[in-house]
């Protein structure tokens, strides 16, 4: 079983950037627990600032993993074209949100990704992402069921 | 541990409506397997269609329950009074959808919910109490940790 | 041939409130008459003011009635879970108004149950349900047919 | 008793377009069964796809006929003018649609014509019109009676 | 000096209709003594509830008269084609109407026409079309002084 | 001279919620200084979190109270159908809110029940009530002189 | 006959601001041509940049003057006061404005006047002012008539 | 105890203007009952229809008065600058109007002074200022105490 | 090969209105280059200012031609009606425009046409005509093939 | 050189209130030192809490001074004729905020003063005046060069 | 004659992903027939999923090529930066979409291009590039001609 | 000290495009202009059209830079992660803007960086950079003292 996990823009700065809203575990320390909670996952990890990178690495993605999980940082609210890219790859892909993007600033309210993602999952810190590997699990297995 | 599963209207006829949309298992087959995949757990079932006996049931899980796992339903989008009483009591309550809020009918692209509850897990079918369950556990040993 | 006419919030008062909008005809007196126009048909009627009861009374009419003649009052306009309940029971529901709802303030210009309802009627005063119930005849003997 | 049956745009094609929406029986057909419903009434019938055409036989209508049946198609959407002509005239006119405008694309969420007309109905396919002719009736008998 | 005084639709029953809103003076009647107030002027009245034919005559105005006096009904706040006539030709058209639109319904507050006519004038009942006539020759003086 | 104090959704709580809002002083302790404020009036004080119960008190109250003082909580902003119990009624009913509704979230800046109510008070905390019953008692006195 | 020709902010730099919008002709040679163009009219002038100032001279014209004519520059768009004003005094107020506000940017295409003048007329320039006395001549001839 | 009665646009017409909305009962009266209502305050009555007129008595009452019992009239919906001038002072404030402005037309729904006084009271009439005078009163002594 | 050509409203007048939009060119002439560029079609070309003889022709077109190139002009933006009769027939209809409708006024940035068409070519001038001509055949192929 | 600085309503408490947004240095302090730091410049210093005021202000400055440095308070968002006199003026005006308007509460998002002003600087606190100057000087620089 | 064919996120994966909206030919295959159907054309193809490699592919044309085709994809809707490349160039622009970006989803309805490019070409698949190079050669004749 | 210039989309166009906007001189020149007039600086200029390397940029500056003074051109109005990112480091950033973003076409009217940046400056021309910072060693010396 192989999982990616897609950080967006500003990511790389977790845990030294707004502390209190998005805590100060630092993402490379957080996937080592990943790992260690899901021993039969294979994991990689990429980020990007950049919105078309992160298409990029969407498509490739397709061949190589077995699903996704996606924070999309601000993009969430801004990228026609990130959900294209969502919606045009056949790998599930799981949403994931450290906070409650509805319940922030206004512009936040809204996910393109939405509608073409299985499921989102959204406020509970850092976990969002362990949800996000065991909703995929659990959407996999349901897929090969 | 003890958590409160509160689902709101229509649910009581989970696995007989819309069963495109919703899945065709019914929640009370449902339910075992939760309690089997968290034996440590002691679940409350509660369901009603009547808004502000809902309320009242928060109300009451106050002294009760460590956690609610809650799906509103479409109060959800409408609930002032439901997102008064989420925000009234102290313990934690996690939003969870059996589809996507933001990816159907317009109407359904807000959750007066999201931004009293500790986090929202929607769209992946039944699997969303599961994991609605997983994210309050994580969420409960944060708070005793 | 079994009809239930579910009337929702405030219709229990008619014939008594606001008599410039809703006329003078108490509904007890009026549902003799429609019994009157339709022996063929076997009336049951039922109301409430409470919006979770209403939609128990719609799960419960799914048995033991071939079709609904609703007049939701101002729930018409709020309620998503009614929508829901109208939409997830398999038998036909009428929706009727005493009064035209697009012709009122501008909080009474959305009808949530049009999208799942069969029909809507407005506008005729108490013959609305009248026409409802003829609708409703209409609908059934095409299903039948 | 005299009543005009008024068309307004497309639905020359009744029967022959959009089928799966507005049915397959022509309306020169379905009139004919209206006339058989309602052997005491004097029916006639006029089309038009110009809305200025259709507001010169609203303004003949008034001597002529007791009240009109109205589909006003498209234009029910857009046309003040149109509105206009209902309110101008004084015998009673009732508002029909094939489908329920309020369940449809967004731009036809509003009529208006409501506010003018003495009542609506719509979603029954072709039985609009007949339903539409019973409310014209009761409302013509109030009248007298 | 040849002015074309130009109605929209439902004019054509000025006087006979909603009493309350346009008065009870015929236009027809109106017309004579606007020929008496302004007796240098050679008018021409012509009158369509169909939108395509106010098109129609807004063009042949073009070459036989110095201006026109409009009142385009309920089409001034839904037709842009109207509009796209006024702005079409080249002699100087006034916008009149007998009740104020930006105080009535909110669908008639907005005028498409106003950008393109020379001047609007509306409230003073049929006395909006003396100003209207008025504003025309002050206008066409200025043109040719 | 009778009152009726009616408190809606999450009122039940008033003293032990989001006291930084609300404060801290429980209801039941309250309305026993509003008794001793008001000597000459008879209290009866109901709470319901349910819309339809509310509903009900409302139409109860008719023939039993003098007026009513009215706190909604979520519902003033959401329910159309209390509205159409207060406007159905006609004993005066005046609105109080603990807090400034127009001083909160954006959801909590309409009351639908601000056009059928003699008037509102906002912002005073507990004593909102207490000016509520003095506004009753001034709206009675004028009745009945 | 009084009339009280009334100019808001910026009009005493008429002719000198803006003048391809306003024209180049100075307000006080203008106010010389309109008392020879109704020699039967005594007319006073007023302007004032302060809001209230304006409202003040309303107030005080209702015992001097039979009519106003209104040109309430910027505050037409902004001033519910001014409006209140309009509505408080019994002489009747015509609304003139020198360039059509419905033609220009958007933030000028509302008048809070337009629903309480007897008429409203924009779009000609200084001419706009001659065509406003006009009006209130008229309307205060039917008024005695 | 002194109190600032603050009154803003067309109020000192009050009693002769619209008086089906406002009632016919003078405000210079009226101040003479609230005296006697009062006896242990000193009042003081302030009136301008000039926006930055009552932003100087706001500025000035700083020092004077114990608090400002304000009717904006019409800036209440439209004067950022009066709210600042309200935010500006440390004194507590109370908002009163003679009708609700939430029952009144659509420009009048918001009251941008809603944030920064310590409550509102609407709808009573000119009992409202009574209201509000007693409003204050509690405020003080809650203040005091 | 059969193609119609047609033009709505104001569309007679080209070559002669507001040509620094919409050109010199008369429609007459450029026609004549049509029918030279496309040898191997056979081209009838109509036009009407009135929105339902617009409608007529499209119903007239299902049977005579293999497909429309239609400029609606300001239709284009309002008229539901004519939507509905480019859905009611079967041959293909594509959408031109001699300018981006996107580009100039809000009020014509919306086509409710473009839902129903199979394709729509803006902004190219006259040439907008021959590119659909152009991709009518191209699609016309594509169904034969 | 010689500059006004203008401030609008509230600023003549500068320093005394809001000290978290605003910070505590009156202004009378602060344009010592702006005088101190361009010695080369003759400041003016105005500052009324009335709109009409202000605008005579503008007015006057036009043949007295060379620039305006404007903060124009909580007029900046409101007033249409505030926008008008700094448009009807020639010499050039600078707006300055001492917060930023973009970044505080909805209503104070827009600035009707933007498209006449020839530049805005906002929230550097007092500093915004001595850039605001600085601005000045180089566009005075610019059109002198 | 040098043409650059520019192609926005996701475009890569044309023929692969959601074919039933796309089509299924590679855009590979496509370029070749583009070729032999235009033989007087040099063709350059570029497709990039970032944004500001988009724009600065827009900005090397600039020299190089006589006119661009561009499919902005998803960029169409959202991209003011890729509007203000287009618009900096002064090399002719036509936007080409594949499917009808005024018929799909609602946040697809605007294009932030239409404004400064010459023309658009929407909803003929693969056919919309081949009718913009055509688009193209006909503006750039024009041009030189 | 060292200050970080930043320019995002087209800005490396500045002096070839859209002149009449944004002026003839090019960037390159003008930073040698700005380091004449700050020689106490040592300035670093970039700019990019990728968002995602602006972010990395802003990112990269933390360490190196004491403040950035950032024109991020198209981005401004739609990123919400570049807003993100200068939330995300805690040297200062200044907003500047070649012409007045308040001033053109209406999707310019907001900025996503106001409510994050220390303040803005915008309209001055390439001056604006030069008061950037300005502004920037102002509240650089302001930390310090």
């Amino acid at each position: 079983m192989k999982i990616l996990i897609l950080n967006g823009p500003n990511l790389n700065l977790q845990g030294r950037r707004d502390t209190d809203v998005y805590g100060t575990q630092r993402f490379d320390v957080y996937i080592e627990s990943l790992k260690k909670a899901f021993p039969q996952v294979a994991f990689d990890y990429f980020q990007s600032n950049v919105e078309g990178v992160l298409i990029n690495a969407l498509h490739r993605a397709e061949g190589e993993f077995d699903g996704v999980v996606l924070n999309a940082g601000g993009y969430t609210h801004t990228s026609v074209a990130l959900r294209d890219a969502v919606s045009a790859i056949t790998i599930p892909t799981v949403e994931v949100h450290i906070s409650s993007i509805l319940a922030r600033e206004e512009f936040r309210h809204t996910s393109l990704l939405a509608g073409v993602v299985c499921g989102s999952i959204m406020g509970f810190g850092l976990d969002s992402y362990r949800l996000g590997v065991e909703a995929l699990l659990l959407r996999l297995k349901e897929r090969k069921g």
